[in-house]
This record gives structure tokens, C-alpha cells and sequence, in this order.
């Protein structure tokens, strides 16, 4: 498959046309951005890593029948996937306190939840992506309440296995987000898109709670490419 | 019915103990805040306005099967209210788009929403009342599972009410603010608690969009007193 024409530019991925109209491409950058885009940097080889890695969560996902929008995984920086519509929702879900939710609610980094909670944000760089219910996604048509319902369901399968993945290579998952989309060639199916790194999840050593995520970016944390590598090392992933 | 300790001040209203422990005073005060106490000020006679304004509404919603913390109206400013522990949570219903939900989601005010939405903000002056969800109230215990669904049921049925209610004296219901609290002499039973009045509502001229509510103080807009006096007038009400 050749790249064809850029069709959108992210702040972490740039998607490409390719012959087929219901395939793109996916490339994964080293630009990292944070705070809405008023942090911005490079973390070297970011891209190539994040690439390992979502493919590999993606791969687990779809084998437990959780419908994805990878193809395959093409080059160092390139995934196949297939053609969604993104629902203007983000979907986080959360198995411990920390980020946005201890700032909101005022509760101390690393506080457990008794459950997971799964949150919506609406997709807005300019409102600053703002947490919304299920009403207003319902009432403000950004997805439909069995869309609604479906997501739900996705993020606490999603959430177990992650879980368990992670925990037996000493990680804990302790947030993350997830986008999903409608199917160019058959919009009432809902896949996961995007991706699943440390870019989009909070991920902490197991034993020492040391962050491997891009929080070491967003706090000045130093050690940010060796955060990435070390994810990838446990996972077994080879460049 | 004679005013013994002081229990408890807040920013509009203060709590006082009676002889029967079940029973307290709640008296209105003048005293006006806005986002979260940072504007302060006075609206002349507006505890003996909300006084009359707060204890119709309830009364109506009493009749219509809505338990709430009310026992009648003693004098200018005071009610006797059965005593109550307060959830931590206010329940905020929109037939419009206004105030917080327009900044938060960029959205013009007036703006009608298909069907009313419910919304739950932590009551919490340090964290400035963030809005949260039905998971994080499950999750963090601010309220049980049950109250939650009850929270949602009266809301909607005190809407239907309310609605008609203003519409007949040709104000349009906008939006509002409701508290709900365990009784004391019976903890598993939850009513209607606080206020309702322009204090805790945005209430629209039907015609004229003219704001009839707190958003006059809080806009610096003038004609606060009058607007409402204009309420009072509407609903037929003698001081």
C-alpha cells in the first residue's frame, strides 16, 4: 500500500489516503503535545514505539472480539486501518485516581476506585475537550444512545483485558482514553480507533509506582524515551 | 415555634435548632453571592421574596407527591423544615442552554434542548462545585445507587410541574438547581431540601426574554429587587 494524499494531520498522527477509499494510512509521529497543545516537544522514536505498541493492543483486542480499526501494521510508523467516522467523544476510563480526576474532584494521585469509572470528554480543541454526561452526548447528537451503550460496554471488556495484560508485565493501568468511530462501509458498526500507548494511557510500574508514560513529558519528568522503550521491552516488542 | 442555636450559615440562608430536634428554622437572608462567594452583595428584601416564592413552589410540589423538607412558611423570613443531612451533590435541570452548560460547551444561551437534562454537580466550595457523573456520586459514596435514580425521577416530575407551572404566568423555566437530603427521623426516605426561587433558578420573561433571576446581580444587569418582586407579582403572592 503507497501513501496517497494527506487527508488530516493530528497532533501525534497524520492519516494518508491510499488506493483503496475505505483504507488509510495511520503515521505515528514523535511530535508530543500536551495541555491542549500549549506544551509542545519531540519525543524521539515516539512514533516507531507507539506503533509496536498499539498494534499489539489492537491485535489482543480484536482477538477477543472487540472490532478495531486495524488493518495491519505496515512499516516502523505506518498502520493500515480502515475508514471511521470519529464520534466527537472521548472515552477514559479510570481504575485509579490521577490527572483531571484528582484535580476535579480533589483526591490524591493513585487513590483507587472501588470500580472503574468510564468518563466522556467532547472532542473540542477549542472548548479544551470538556467532560460532558451521557445526556449530552445524546441531546447534542454526538453519538446515539446505543452507540452510547456500546462504548460503555467496549471500555469495561477493554478494561479487563488491559488489566491483566499489563499486570503480568508488572504495570499498572491507571487511566486512559479511547476514540471510536463508525465504519466508512458500514456506519452502524462501532470499532475502536486511534490508538492505545503511553501517550493515551497512564501506565505505572507495578512495584514502585515509577510513571512509563507521557506524563514524564507533561511533568518535566525526564527519562521520557526510555518510559516508551521500557513499555515496549515488557511487552516483548522488537523495533 | 421560637429560634434557638445557630446550626448553620450559608451564603443565602441560615439553619437554626428549634425544641423539637426534628425541626429546624431555616430563615432567608438578603445576602447575594456569585461564583462561588467571589461577588457578594445584597438584595433588598429578597429573603422575605424567596421566603414567599420558595414555600408556593414546594407546597405545589408536596401536593403533587414530591416529599420535601417543608412544614409551612412561619414569617417573613423563616420556614419550619424538617431536619435533613444533605447530599453532597446538586442536581441541575436545563430545558435551555445557559450559564455553565453554554461556556462549558460553547454553546449560545437560549439554545433549547430537545428533552430536559439532568446534571449533577459535587457541592463543594474549594473545588468550585465541578460537575461530575452518576459513577463518580456511586463511586466516591456521595450518594447510594437508589438515590441517584430517585434524584433523577423527582427531577424530571418536579420539571413537568415546574414548567407549567411558570409557563402559565408567562415566564419560561430555564434552568435550576435542586438539593435533596436524607430525613433525619428517617434516613432511607429523600426530599426536596433548600430553595427554590430566582435565586436558584434562571427564569425568562416568555415573551421577552427579559431575565427575571440571580443573573441580574450576577450580570450587574440592575433591576434586581424588581425582577424579583415581578415573580412574586406573577405567582399572585402578597407580602
Amino acid at each position: 500500500m503507497e501513501r496517497g494524499e494527506k487527508l488530516y494531520e493530528g497532533k501525534a498522527k497524520v492519516l494518508f489516503a491510499t488506493e483503496d477509499p475505505n483504507l488509510l494510512i495511520q503515521y505515528f509521529k514523535d511530535d508530543a503535545t500536551a495541555f491542549n497543545g500549549v506544551k509542545k516537544g519531540t519525543i524521539a522514536d515516539k512514533g516507531v514505539l507507539n506503533n509496536l505498541i498499539s498494534t499489539r493492543l489492537f491485535t489482543i483486542l480484536e482477538a477477543v472480539g472487540i472490532p478495531t480499526h486495524l488493518e495491519e501494521r505496515l512499516s516502523d510508523r505506518e498502520q493500515l486501518v480502515h475508514r471511521v467516522n470519529i464520534l466527537p467523544v472521548e472515552v477514559v476510563v479510570r481504575n485509579l485516581v490521577a490527572g483531571s480526576m484528582a484535580k476535579r474532584l480533589g483526591m490524591e494521585e493513585g487513590t483507587p476506585l472501588p470500580r472503574p469509572v468510564v468518563e466522556f470528554y467532547h472532542k473540542s480543541d477549542e472548548l479544551d475537550d470538556p467532560m460532558v454526561t451521557v445526556d449530552h452526548i445524546e441531546v447534542f447528537g454526538w453519538a446515539k444512545e446505543r452507540e452510547i451503550e456500546e462504548m460503555m460496554e467496549y471500555a469495561h471488556r477493554i478494561n479487563d483485558v488491559l488489566i491483566a495484560y499489563f499486570a503480568n508485565i508488572d504495570i499498572r493501568l491507571v487511566d486512559y482514553k479511547l476514540e471510536f468511530g463508525r465504519l466508512a462501509t458500514n456506519p452502524s458498526e462501532l470499532v475502536l480507533a486511534d490508538e492505545i500507548s503511553p501517550d493515551s494511557c497512564r501506565l505505572w510500574d507495578l512495584h514502585t509506582n515509577e510513571k512509563l508514560d507521557k506524563d514524564r513529558f507533561r511533568r518535566d519528568l525526564g527519562g521520557v524515551e526510555e518510559a516508551y522503550q521500557q513499555v515496549v521491552e515488557r511487552m516483548g516488542l522488537k523495533r
